[in-house]
């Protein structure tokens, strides 16, 4: 039967291939197995308590707006206090400014169905985030991918692609998934400039931001955008989507993100988001509201900050202490990962199955770069997650890892060079 | 600053307007109007109690899992239970054949996404659900409308369209949005047959299946198409896929619907759903799964069918005895809708405007339109909800409506007959 359905499947189902994420979360299920794979958050830092006395309070005083259909903006006291906490940064932005999307992963779509025609070229970092290229590819994107370094996406390389006329750029200048590095203040200064310079609009996705573990916060391209240009429409957002979530701070089982954006960009947002699922859901807004409402978000973040950095130097210091020196990695500032480089000849997918028969799961560097140029150069990273596992457990498990890499090293060292 | 942005939308986007429905919602949240303009399920029914006790049992027990991300597919138990469900009809479905979208919205967005190129033509109902023409018109959907009367879509009326080879059919055949009427049986043997005989896939969208209020519980087009067509691929389920929510059920605000399939067409709305928004909501999935477990939903669609039935006698009662002879109105099974048919000559939107200065609000018909064809049919026609506003407003609401209608009626009757 199913056949059947498969004749008719669009054009742009083509583009789609199950992510190997995906397929690695579910192998990685199995308890035996430490897992930096995946992007998940600690589950011991939820702030549970917080979250069922929300769920009473909300129940008990508002139940019949909680449990009803609502505007496809959002829930506006949410919506304010987001613009609130933007504006920290120096945007000025208000609850009009503000899409709740559920989930920064619909942020993506929605901005990928905005914007994108098919065959319409989109810049991106090389590596990326790897849910964008998925949320892009299905709208027909091509991508120009530009180098990026320890401080982020290479500037000095930017102005030929951008002459080359991209639709827009899309960029994670906060602890990058899944380079982990950050975009030097200096870039971030350049990276506007040209992008006003060539007309080229940002799309700024910053779900780790507030997860800072050391040095200063850096101003958000929107903020420099305004600075820079002197920008004054009245918002202050202009070249610059800005995209964030709660994923990383409060719970990311509720799936919810939002975009600041201009008045009529949100207002056509609206009507693809009314078209993909009317609103998200009512109650989690209002129950995420009722939780960080009152100052609890900011002292909850000081808590995973805590947490992940500690999680952080643990691994740093097993990756000095078990990696052989022909293996590299960057060291973030903040976030949930780190990137870490093989030897040549080293294939991060072979590495992968003699890490599974480790018990230690990651996920190979070539899922996170866009079209074919990057295949080798993406076969020499592997993505770790530090955030999920626990100190004791990212001790083991670097273990695991490094005994595997050692075994592949040594037989790479055997075998006879090719040619 | 926004005119930037406005050049660079796709071109899909200039099949988007505004739903009257959305726009009408934000005029009839002024209370003093009695509004039978949207499709809210009524406030005061929502278990309240018993959501209360589920979210307090989900953090209670399994916090971890509840604020974390979650499979696409969705929560297992959920899916199981929904499978049973469903089984219960002759479906025989498995956890495998059901993916939990956010909101039934959802489930047409990704089957838009996966089935429509450009210019595609869909096979709709003449009125049909506004929701899935904004879901479809986005992947450029064209249509082919086919009429339906008291016993729903015409099937002797469809064989033509069928040949002209439309990419599949989309149907409401229980108490539709928005006519308000239910597909007779033999039709439904008619249009499973004719949707074989000429390769056709039929989805059967089915919210308000389970509010029925007079009458036998007839087969689903899923179930006939493997009855009649001796299907046996395992899961009985091949032509057609089925499409069902919590939205009527237990609360819109959750945004929680699913759709029944054969695996391998799952398989491809998985990766599609990925990229669109991940997954949905982990919390609300668990809760949901904890309200209605235990027979507690089919405890709870009593009630609702009790309610919504008295409210639906309520407004059909207060039409026979307000509005005039020249108006007639179709006479809904279950659901939360009956559609309206206004004298020649009349204008539902005129007749918006005058409603509102009565302080009463409804949809006009012209909004559940496919495509040209229909502008002035739709003009003739209005939607009412009767599940919404309470039995004494439903009556006052009733009678304001029929004063506007008396007085559109009268000024027409003076104007002189042009031409």
């Amino acid at each position: 039967m199913s056949t059947a359905w498969t004749s008719r499947y669009a054009q742009r189902t083509k583009a789609i291939r199950s992510s190997a994420i995906r397929e690695l979360l579910k192998i990685t299920q199995n308890p035996e197995i430490i897992s930096f794979a995946g992007g998940l958050p600690a589950p011991d830092v939820f702030p549970t308590k917080r979250f069922r006395e929300a769920c009473c309070k909300v129940l008990d005083n508002q139940a019949q707006l909680a449990l009803q259909y609502g505007a496809t903006e959002g829930y506006e006291p949410l919506r304010e206090m987001i613009a609130r906490h933007t504006s920290r940064y120096g945007v000025k932005a208000k609850a009009e400014n503000v899409l709740i999307t559920s989930g920064s992963q619909q942020a993506l779509d929605l901005i990928g169905k905005l914007l994108i025609n098919p065959g319409d070229r989109v810049l991106v970092e090389a590596p990326t985030y790897l849910g964008a290229l998925q949320a892009f590819n299905v709208y027909g994107a091509e991508y120009i991918s530009v180098p990026s370094d320890n401080d982020g996406l290479c500037t000095s390389l930017l102005e030929e692609p951008l002459r080359s006329g991209p639709k827009f750029m899309y960029v994670l200048p906060n602890f990058q998934n899944p380079g982990g590095t950050t975009l030097a203040e200096g870039r971030r200064h350049e990276l506007v400039l040209l992008a006003d310079r060539y007309g080229i609009p940002i799309i700024e996705d910053d779900p780790y931001g507030q997860l800072r573990y050391e040095g200063e916060h850096l101003p958000p391209l929107v903020v420099l955008d305004r600075e820079n240009l002197r920008r004054d429409d009245g918002y202050s957002i202009g070249n610059v989507l800005y995209l964030s979530t709660f994923s990383k701070t409060l719970s990311p089982g509720l799936r919810l993100g939002w975009i600041v954006a201009p008045p009529d960009v949100i207002s056509k947002l609206v009507q693809l988001k009314q078209g993909a699922d009317l609103h998200t859901s009512t109650f989690g807004q209002m129950v995420a509201y009722e939780v960080a409402r009152d100052g609890f978000l900011d002292e909850h973040i000081k808590l995973i900050r805590h947490v992940y950095g500690e999680r952080r130097d643990v691994m740093l210091q097993a990756l000095a202490e078990n990696f052989p020196p022909e293996v590299t990695w960057t060291r973030p500032l903040g976030g949930l990962f780190l990137w870490v480089t093989l030897p040549m000849g080293m294939d991060s997918h072979q590495l992968f199955e003699a890490a599974l028969k480790q018990n230690v799961a990651f996920v190979p560097g070539d899922s996170f770069y866009a079209g074919n140029g990057y295949a080798s150069e993406g076969l020499r990273h592997l993505r770790l997650n530090f955030s999920n596992a626990n100190p004791e457990q990212i001790k083991e498990g670097i273990r695991r890892l490094s005994v595997a890499i050692k075994n592949q090293l040594s037989g790479l060292q055997r075998e006879p060079v090719a040619h």
